[in-house]
């Protein structure tokens, strides 16, 4: 019998998210997302997460124009994260990064670039 | 100059972690860090987490024995999710897989087990 879906949403009803490249596997970003981020995010194949700070639904790219297109929404074993394999039709940060790792924490403890 | 570190702690006072394979980069698990988690981390390089279940710090093999050696912390854009990518000594999942993240949502809703 196949396992069901129960997602556990935290107390602020919000599971986290990772986009992960579908062909690279490059890590592109973390969000959130609702109950209905998620099910949007598997009705349309489009990623929708929930703003914390804007306090609404989005749909990544509605104002980008940067969707990203979902192939696949892996879950943990807790059912509490999901992992988006996703086709990003564009950088996926907002400073216009192909994605939002672009700095690590240096041995002093400042960032630094990372090329990849 | 260098940019410097200034986490941005939830209202929790937690960062997302993401932990990769340094060698695959296959996701193995999302977890959480308080500020103390993220300083043993660094400076242990051995991945420390805070435990929203159990509301403590713990690190990742303390009991299991499967720990992460740490081989870079990368940060996001906004400074609220760390990218870790580490070296496992063994499976990291509680399940015994190797990653937590080995089910699928499938076309009908279920979970479905995937290969890699």
């Amino acid at each position: 019998m196949a396992e069901a879906l129960v997602p556990r949403f935290d107390e602020r009803g919000l599971l986290t998210a990772v986009a992960v490249h579908a062909a690279t596997g490059q890590v592109l970003m973390v969000a959130h997302m609702n109950a209905e981020a998620l099910e949007r995010t598997l009705s349309t194949r489009q990623a929708h997460f929930w703003s914390r700070s804007r306090r609404r639904l989005w749909r990544k790219g509605e104002t980008s124009g940067h969707g990203l297109a979902v192939q696949e929404v892996l879950i943990d074993c807790d059912q509490d994260a999901v992992l988006l394999k996703v086709t990003p039709s564009g950088p996926v940060c907002h400073t216009g990064a192909a994605g939002c790792f672009f700095r690590r924490i240096g041995p002093d403890g400042h960032l630094e670039p990372v090329s990849d």
